[in-house]
């Protein structure tokens, strides 16, 4: 046998070339989260309006040892023998999932969804229900996912991964022209418009949540086109019960819209357990249906085998200490996340009023807001703005993945509090403008 | 716009189809999965060789406190502040994990591999590290992947899930030779062999480890190929420190060969933790080197963000808690293994011999041995097994993916006990003995 290997005679083996491996791994989207990590690595004493972490005030390593408690008593109450729940929560476990009933009961309360168990699949935070989504419902030869954009750096990456082409539809006030627009793309590309993915609530950079009417234009697009929707909404539950909107799941409970949910802005991010409510049926080759969920827990098996169910386990016990509902144990954090959002608003109102191209959104709650300039910012400005100035934002370019995206960044305001919120938006401004300026003089010369 | 979709006039969307649907969904290792799933769930009564569960009579829910407790009193000892302590296991944390260093003192007391952190990837099980080292080691237009065989499911559907050819080269003791001819099979067909699968030890399901001839045979073919050896080894630690074999990343410490761990069998696999140690350098189009860990990481914050730091945290302090040793910590369990495979060798040897046709490998430790015969055993006979005799095991077919398979069964013996496992083999003598004899009627007349 011929060796195709060249420098195989050396012992130690030659260096892989990025570019002999999957493309992923020189992909834009994978520089561009190294890139944001390094630079918040190196700067570890800046003001951070960069990360999108949930605040952790309210957050106790004790929490975890009380919910697996309560989860095992709420377990013995229904007759579960001690090494049956044992086994439930140390053994493997259907990749399914093990508290979907529990969930279903929170998903009633909380989101008025009503589902069955077998419609929801556990996962390792939304992130993994988003790609087991986008995995199973699309077939990258032939189908392509529309984004409602800006969005999410994460939904452009797990497309990447997966090889999907997307095409960016803006959040404009009409989006079911913009919807369509993007799907007309995919029509005269030859190919599938297959899917939209969208955040309704308090969107990811803009902090600004769907119109009723934006609503109701989606799902009729989606109607017409007979895609599926995929609703990302991991902010719906952290912004108090005096602002619930209802979900696109809510608004069309026929299985045509994907639910994705998170418990890390809830509970915490370090559980990584978040869900897909999936109940569209899926016909067999046999004739028979099964749901989606049940369809996407085949591949799940295959990438993860299943959701930790310890972290399960925590989950429900949270869950279940507080009467099935996030909504209302959120009220405090939430009110943390309100104050947090008018210190900021304020400040920018205070700091940045006077600088040209500078103009920002009002978020309605999350953990968010955008700021568009009409100067460019990107992953150079942002490394001046660490380095010279001491503080962190994310470059707008990031939640359009390859598309073209407008000058721009999103500022978090979420796990900070509002002293240092002023700190920092003193520090923007004086990057801003010293940016701005250095702008209008390059124009001018 | 035209509507390309029919029936989309009807308010309720139509079931999906799932030819429809992405490749993996109607794959045969995706109906394997459920058939066993639904077999096992069927006939719960049933005596169960089948599932590959570890024991659960060392195992307690409270473990989980106190191991994260001890984790927060190492952090304390290296002056860790509380605040960070908790940011650390309850917020995001990075792609890579956060307990690498533990990681990295574990695997130099215990498996005699030296390291350093950015060397390692945490993962949602030793299967997402599988299916990470399969994703971005091979690109599927062009790479095939050997095999091993027969081996674990798993790796037929995560190579299924990705597209992935797959070339078996059977365990034969000649291991090199088998290799090479796999590897020509891939050259023949105009493609590249790119990577090989294997489990070292106490294999899944033979329960027999390669010889060390067979090890050496292994890295040889590797480097005169240049393959990327992906050795997986969950049984290593649960062998008890007298079978202590080295490992290929051992005899090949240059960074060909990539680990996989897992701590489902040696803590429990409730916690979904395992690791791939991918020391490989891979150079970036910017001329700098990174470890094929830290490639493989951004995948991994693609799909699945990062791994559940508050199960990482567990791993930790169970390793800190056993002076970062496993080997030693799973005597007790080790013993049970032991005794559970000596009753079932003796119980095969004592109700099977007088069987035509029948003869079964005898395991070096781990979880499973594997029973050749000479009549065929498929889904329908382990039906019939299940419904008529009370026992289930797993026919070996599953264990050759899509490809040819020699008939047989694998048995399970981890998670039972000795009383059972004779009650199990009497039933499973009788399911034989019927089966045996009706292969030969049919063969006569």
């Amino acid at each position: 046998m011929t060796d195709p290997a060249a420098g195989a005679s050396s012992p130690r083996p030659q260096a892989l070339s990025i570019d002999d491996l999957a493309d992923f791994a020189a992909s834009d989207a994978a520089e561009g989260i190294t890139f944001l990590n390094e630079v918040a690595a190196r700067f570890p004493d800046a003001i951070s309006f960069a990360a999108g972490r949930p605040h952790d005030g309210f957050m106790s390593l004790d929490d975890i040892g009380r919910d697996l408690q309560t989860y095992r008593s709420w377990l013995q109450d229904r007759g579960v023998r001690d090494d049956e729940a044992r086994a439930r929560v140390l053994q493997y476990g259907p990749a399914t999932g093990i508290v979907n009933d529990v969930i279903v009961e929170h998903l009633a309360k909380d989101e008025g969804i009503a589902v069955r168990p077998d419609a929801v699949l556990l996962t390792n935070g939304a992130a993994e229900a988003l790609w087991l989504t986008l995995a199973t419902v699309l077939r990258p030869e032939r189908d392509d996912l529309l984004v409602v954009a800006p969005n999410y750096p994460g939904v452009w990456g797990a497309a990447e991964s997966l090889g999907l082409v997307t095409r960016p539809a803006p959040a404009d006030e009409d989006l079911g022209r913009s919807l369509e627009s993007a799907a007309q793309l995919s029509f005269q590309a030859g190919r599938r418009p297959r899917a939209v993915y969208l955040s309704s609530d308090s969107g990811n950079p803009t902090g600004v949540s769907l119109t009723e009417r934006q609503r109701s234009e989606v799902l009729g697009v989606a109607r017409d086109l007979d895609l599926v929707v995929i609703e990302d909404n991991p902010y719906s539950l952290v912004a108090g019960p005096a602002d619930r909107r209802p979900s696109l799941k809510e608004l069309d409970p026929d299985g045509a819209v994907v639910r994705l949910g998170s418990f890390s802005k809830t509970i915490f991010p370090g559980l990584r357990v978040g869900y897909a409510v999936a109940d569209r049926l899926v016909q067999r080759s046999d004739g028979t249906t099964e749901t989606l969920a049940t369809t996407m827990s085949r591949l799940k098996a295959m990438v993860s085998v299943n959701t930790s169910p310890v972290a399960q386990a925590c989950v429900a016990g949270r869950l279940i200490s507080n009467g099935l509902s996030l909504r209302h144990a959120n009220s405090a954090v939430a009110q943390t996340y309100r104050r947090n959002r008018t210190a900021m608003v304020e400040a920018l109102r205070r700091r940045l009023s006077d600088i040209d191209g500078v103009s920002w959104t009002t978020p309605d709650s999350g953990f968010f807001l955008q700021l568009d300039t009409t100067f460019d910012l990107g992953d150079d400005e942002l490394l001046r703005s660490a380095e010279e100035f001491g503080v962190l934002w994310t470059p707008l370019r990031h939640f359009y993945g390859a598309h073209p995206a407008p000058a721009g960044m999103r500022l978090s305001y979420s796990f900070t509090d509002p002293d240092e919120i002023d700190r920092g938006v003193e520090r923007l401004a004086r990057f801003l403008t010293e940016t701005s300026t250095n702008t209008k003089e390059s124009h001018v010369g």
